[in-house]
């Protein structure tokens, strides 16, 4: 297959991170036979610099003309004291927006390797195996009004129907090809949209009736997410809460650096990216964790080329590098030396 | 002194906790030589049942009467397909209303003898004493409009400066008392809310230059409060952020049913109920944990009463039972012997 693909790197290790995942990319075009036109743009600070614009049109148009979008990170003290509109996280939001990028993936597994770096008691994280799917593009993140004045302030919490409806059919999807349970979670007690949001599981669950599904409040979520982890298959939320609950996932299995995650339109085009931040201060020196930019590639091959055996590949490569012991500086347990970003791509490749 | 005191059970085992509670309190009334007058009322569902409203007037009145309001637990399965305006937390968020209870507090601190019960752990749960204060009355809760149709639904996320300022002095004050460390949560990046929120932080702060002030936004929270909680000292934040972040901190040590709340006015008037729920499954049977409504009575001591003395003889009372190794069901290891309602209470006393 010919594919286009728009690499945007962003800022501090988003730059090493997505150099290690196109050096994946291109191992998995020349062992299975497959074409990658790679083009490269600019997202956040670096296209603040630039352009005066957190997200150029001409990153716009490259992205128009892609068939998905690896993105490293974004943000840096550089612009945090920035004006609203040219600040970096800006950029992720009108892409998000532009492209109707619906559906976030974030799957959060734990590798058993990397249980010593867990918060949380080994027997407790062990056996966790969730994808949360959060609602990207609507609630309180788009809702008008959202304004200011000396006096107070307003943002709105609105979803019509229709966006309920998608993320909700999505999380059924994906619950089909995992363990088909689907924790839907909102606030009914108090919140309307909740109460629409409810109302709209209750109808969609008709055509999966081989989908078990809960109704979960946010609070006792944020709860289970700590006591009992391993009881999720897949939680499905608004966009708010998707980002709380979501965060507080992904450092459950002490793997924030190995969790990719994708961010997905209705036609299959997507936006891959790592979960972690743009860590400006481990920029440039080799210490990076690429795990989580080249998982990223693996869920692109598998949800907007559906190239499963490519992605399972990666993914198991990725997983043998880790059993086999190898760390980069943020997992090796002390005492263990730590292979820099571009070692640890390279045991990837040798895997592969 | 004399004071007081309105007793409403609610549902569940709140009746089992708020008889413990109400015992300890008269402990303390006779060792220190204090009169609390202690009147009954109904809220939640039992208030449903008998008077066909959550909140009766009958209610609001003896609270209007009393000089703190100690309440059980509210909700259960008889009322979960109520009409929202017939459903037991209504009443909860109808007396915070009615009262302008704004500031609620919820301190979570390690128990060395409950760490077993932690899901982090050990020494990532154990030097943990954070207090978290969470902005009750507005938000997301009450803002307008709050309605739905067949094809959409809105909330309103709303402040006012002023709600900000007392809510953030409120947390400054206690901070005074504590380690002097602030965190205030917010999502600036994207709620214009929260840009107020954090300008009304910045300008308070100058009255209190002995605190520390760190702003952190909600998704890096939910994170910290699992991979470092031992770091927070006083978190101030929002409704709505702070109903999911304190439902969060309540499970990291392990003490669930051992954590007590405030929710306070500004004149001292405040109603104090344990953080845990009804637990309808367990109710009547003497196997709930009346800790965290005994310490709810040590914080009303304390934050309506000023009674200091009291409120630290309760806490050291119950931290010297947990030392001795006494546990109801929810806390006792597997093998050990759990004490009753009854017994664990009996115990408290003893050593009052
Ligand atoms: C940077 C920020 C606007 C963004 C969000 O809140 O969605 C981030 O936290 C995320 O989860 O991708
Ligand atoms: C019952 C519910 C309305 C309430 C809330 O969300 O405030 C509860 O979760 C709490 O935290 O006291």
């Amino acid at each position: 297959m010919e594919k286009r693909v728009a690499v945007l790197p962003g800022d501090g290790i988003g730059p090493e991170v997505t150099e290690a995942a196109v050096k994946i990319l291109e191992v998995i075009a020349r062992r299975f036979n497959h074409k990658f036109h790679i083009e490269y743009g600019a997202i956040g600070g670096n296209a603040i610099d630039k352009h005066n614009n957190p997200l150029p049109d001409e990153t716009i148009a490259l992205c128009e003309n892609s068939d998905a979008v690896l993105l490293g990170a974004v943000g840096g003290p550089k612009w945090d004291n920035n004006p609203s509109a040219l600040r970096p996280e800006k950029g992720l939001l009108a892409i998000r927006k532009h492209f109707d990028l619906f559906a976030n993936l974030r799957p959060v597994k734990a590798v058993p390797s990397l249980l010593h770096a867990s918060p949380l008691k080994e027997e407790v994280a062990m056996e966790v195996d969730m994808l949360i799917v959060r609602e990207l593009t609507g609630g309180l993140y788009f809702g008008e009004p959202s304004h200011r004045t000396e006096k107070s302030a307003v943002d709105t919490l609105v979803y019509t129907r229709e966006e309920i409806e998608r993320i909700v059919e999505k999380a059924f999807e994906v619950a089909r090809l995992r363990r088909g349970k689907v924790a839907s979670v909102d606030k009914a007690n108090v919140l309307e949209t909740s109460k629409l949001w409810r109302e709209v599981v209750e109808e969609k669950k008709k055509a999966y009736p081989d989908i078990e599904v809960e109704h979960m409040l946010v609070d006792s979520t944020a709860m289970k997410l700590i006591t009992n982890p391993a009881a999720f298959d897949v939680i499905v939320t608004e966009n708010m809460f998707g980002d709380i609950l979501s965060d507080e996932a992904s450092v459950i299995t002490g793997s924030l650096g190995v969790l990719p995650s994708a961010s997905l339109r209705s036609d299959g085009f997507g936006l891959y990216e790592p979960v972690h931040g743009s860590a400006p201060e481990i920029a440039g020196r080799g210490l990076a964790n690429p795990a989580a930019a080249i998982l990223s590639v693996a869920m692109m091959l598998n949800y907007s080329f559906g190239m499963k055996t490519e992605a399972s590949a990666i993914e198991e490569a990725v997983n043998t590098v880790f059993e086999d012991g190898f760390f980069t500086a943020d997992l090796a347990a002390s005492g263990q030396r730590a292979l820099s970003t571009q070692e640890w791509t390279a045991k990837v490749i040798d895997e592969l």
